[in-house]
């Protein structure tokens, strides 16, 4: 396996404030991992990105769930029931538009085999599998990604988080350059307690002309002369993990400040974008067979929840610079190029210094 | 006080299944009361109508609650609070469509006496108010209902529900008849535990061609040559409560049954209608001010909760109906009458029993 | 092809008023088409039916469209693009909920066939596609349908619709008895303008306690000593059409009408159910790309359009009914049966005959 | 009347791309006017603010609109209907929380004597009134707002828009300095036809920590020692007003896009903030009357519409920050004091220099 590209905190940038965890990724949100399926020879430059919740079986102990459209412009399944029921009853997957359904057939391999109940003794499973168009540089047509695929993202979750151009990121775009998976976490202090938030983005937008790193406006270095639309077109896909005891309200109120942080890097929402965000919390589960009447939920009081908006702020914000800043240059369809911005780093870090030094 | 017109159980129909509370209202659930204030004299023909979810002070002890727009057409104010935070933090008033503003103004007179510390030392509050457009009956232009006629409606609450013309439902009409307020109540069995769950609703909409009774199609009997639109106009506002714990969002589900019920007496929600639920939870209470990190809320299982379903749908169909059973005729504003059915239930009940022998 | 059973208009039944169309169907708006294909070998009893709004390539000229998720216990594809963008661009296909994915593959074959642009110089494409749970009868998880089926769905597609126990309908379950497509439509007269107002229902939902024909109670005949689920579970897929010129908005108005119809069927919306409505309209088309800066679209007035809303109840109404009047009985999975309703016509009518003698 | 204070694009700061306007306000769209009235009395500073989007009557002539709740602890009044029917049929009236219900009436009163077959031969109007707590610096208990207010702020109506510590934005704070109103606008060119955009907001919001200038942190300048919040409280109303013609569906577009907007100038959408946006378009009146059956109505594309978006976002942040350049310290309830920003410009403006140094 080729070694990661540092990470912006590698670079010796922080965004926001607020601790980051060991990882400072998702899965420093206790029992979360994450696994990829990466495909990429010639035209075919995609994958898969399955996230877990928690490493049990999530169909009959399902997690607390909210998720936030911020544009609807996407093929995003699942979203309807996690928005009704408040829970999330199999891992998200993350793959290319095109390869949804695949993605789902792999999703119900998977929960299936776990659960023989299902669809006999008891109801069907809501798979969740999202998605970004990355046709500029894979042969979405092609329909590449397999059920095969999408099972094995799911057995190769763990605690590591590989970042950049891997998995479903892999044919991904950024501000014209090359995007795919990032991510991120904050610690949140409530009182005596600290809780754990964690992001992990698919990152496929931007207009490469409003690029900016923490404040600092990148467009004299957008990439020129490539097919980059001067739009903000593709789409965003945002995970949100935290183990802080939340109600599903509660994860939606968390999901709606993604926003604030995918604004930061440059994004004013461009219409031909599914920006969407699916969170969840593992603090406590909810099992599928009710087990008594009524049972005891932990909620965070309000004003505390508060805490965590600047932490999902600044750790989407964070998450997306990481898929930018660890994205290896890709060649895919029709010999279109996506630049990994790491090339650009020394200048970006001149910049910033100089920028700093106004401070 | 004149006495109260039967309600239908009282002419010996029930409504759907389950058996009612005790006093076959909202109150049945614990700590709920309601208040009135009736102004009927001459072209002023209209009031204001106070549902307390419990007798403290519901801004430092909030209950669970959820809003559900079934058609926007309408004014009520206080309904984006309630669903991004998911509590009632004041009574409910209910009062017509241009006196929103007076009623809003008495229950901030009647919540920010109880609680000096609002607007200094912490936030504001969030008024509920919910409306209906009596312009029929009443001087509605004249916006006769003052803040404190608001605050008497708050101070007249008690256990016992006056249903019919009376309060917020004086000047209303349903299905070319008087509406107004009217009320019931379920029990609803959960494994060894026994919620109730009761409504009040404000009714003031329906088409006379469409009126039903359990089914039995009523409009035979709709009144001739008045001004009784043709159309399914005017509004209805639906309050559900209920002591089975419950999230916001669980709440929410259950508003989304009222509809049902309206259904049932014949509406097809027509276009220049506000139909709109509110529902709260009194279960437990959340406080203003946070007690520590975390707090265990309860919440009956998903599957338990689907037991509440019919329930809603039954209840609001019965509160319909004694609004119109209970109120007594009207004369209001240029001479306008609204005749009360109550002088039709033997045909009613005739219809009805030749109707039973066929089952 | 065996005949299909007579609809409850051939059993000389009228729901509601105003006229039907003349093959009193969906298609009776011009221009709509449906298709079935239908798997029923043993346990295998489910398939796929498919509706398209126009005949011509749907991706380049697209129809105004709204969704309404009125319980969303569901796993529908494609309705977070619709709700943003208010247009529908591909036909609509509907099955059992494991098969969602091998239909949207289908969708996609026959789609990126009719539109070589997709993928490669324009955008994707968001296939929308439905579903009910009908594991009572069918083998689910064996997911029989394949992306073939989906295609052949579509290339069946004509003005006749077939109803009963055919295409995405072979196995669901209705009130306890043989549920699956029905299809009823309205004219709706504006002024000088008659319109067509059309539903197609894929019905899998209902506890048996509560069915009703036109408000006549029909709990006596519930199927006993089955395995009928005395809850309301299961789901409920409604497509509406129109060649009323209408905004997506004015259709999502419509849309949320549907709910009447289901319940005066003597649904109360389950807990353990998608009820998901599809709405569009015929009246215009809306081009992939931009013919000039801004172009002229008719809308109803508001008002016109409420004229649409008792409408699509009655439409719904019948359509559920249609879907159990010609439903013939089915043997699946396990030995499972659900019976059509259509032996009981007899008793039915008698029962409504003495109904009808009380009016 | 005191001089306005300068404004940031008078400072020399430009933000985003596009033009502005000639006056860079909401006005620079045809037809819009903006009103205040000012209470600034000791411990009352307060006040109400209008906007009209045209000068005729609004109830018979309605203009398509749109709302967008960012963040819902707000009691703004009106939003339940623009949302349902899609249009605004009063001006909408700025005022504080408690004063809502008196600026209710103040419009009613306008709304009233303009159209007498309100209420008597036709339906009800629906007042729009959006809010922000103002607490800090007013006596907001003390409800000083009269409806003689609300009625003077229409009357005081004109294309001139004064900005800063005026109308309801004279008790507000933004990011620990005075806020209140500010304005801008942009040119939005679609092919040959030049549009334009226009914002006004009513700024309450932001924690001082994170105050940003076109991407510079001014943080290290934020007022010290007062009692500024270091949370993100408070509220922010955004009115957005477009001679684009637009759908209802399209104009909720272009609100969602606030928010960008909003994160730019440092706010992360703190919890106790009633972020809303209303947004409008003059392109084209809708009658109350129907005139015909069906009217056609002009729709730009919507990718046309997109054009719109970083639009929305820059006009936004811009008046944000014309709301603090513009305001006037004020000295309030209990001593309490804002300090306006201006005092900080050559400080700004000197960081500002250098970090553009580094571009």
């Amino acid at each position: 396996m080729v070694e990661q590209l540092p990470t912006i905190a590698q670079w010796g940038i922080g965004i926001g404030a607020l601790p980051t965890g060991p990882m400072n990724s998702i899965t420093d949100v206790q029992g979360v991992t994450v696994g990829h399926v990466t495909l990429a020879v010639d035209h075919v430059q995609t994958g898969v990105t399955a996230i877990k919740p928690h490493s049990g079986n999530l169909f009959r102990d399902k997690v607390p769930a909210a998720v936030h459209v911020i544009n609807g412009f996407g093929k995003s399944v699942g979203l309807v029931q996690v928005a009704e029921l408040g829970v999330l009853e199999t891992p998200i997957l993350l793959t290319n538009t095109f390869s949804v359904a695949a993605a789902t057939e792999g999703l119900l391999d998977y929960t299936l085999a776990q659960s023989p109940e299902i669809g006999i003794s008891t109801g069907t499973i809501n798979p969740v599998v999202c998605e970004c168009n990355d046709s500029y540089l894979n042969d979405i047509r092609g329909r590449h990604v397999t059920r095969t695929h999408a099972v094995e993202a799911l057995h190769d979750c763990s605690q590591e988080v590989i970042q950049g151009s891997v998995g479903a990121g892999r044919g991904m775009s950024c501000f014209g350059w090359k995007g795919g998976i990032g991510s991120s976490s904050r610690y949140v202090q409530i009182e005596s307690n600290a809780y754990t938030l964690g992001a992990l983005v698919l990152s496929n937008f931007g207009d490469p002309a409003w690029l900016c790193l923490d404040g600092q406006p990148l467009s004299a270095l957008a990439p020129q002369g490539n097919a980059a639309s001067s739009e903000d077109k593709g789409s965003v896909i945002v995970v949100l993990a935290t183990d802080m005891p939340c109600s599903s309200r509660q994860l939606g109120r968390l999901a709606k400040r993604a926003v604030v942080g995918l604004a930061r890097t440059g994004s004013y929402i461009g219409h031909g974008s599914g920006d969407i965000v699916v969170a969840f919390s593992t603090a406590q589960t909810i099992p599928h067979t009710p087990r008594g009447v009524a049972e005891p939920y932990l909620s965070v009081h309000e004003e505390h929840l508060a805490h965590g908006f600047p932490a999902v702020a600044w750790a989407v914000e964070e998450a997306v610079w990481n898929s930018l800043a660890c994205a290896r240059s890709v060649v895919g369809r029709a010999g279109h190029v996506r630049h990994g911005i790491s090339g650009m780093r020394d200048e970006i870090l001149r910049r910033r210094a100089r920028g700093h030094s106004t401070l």
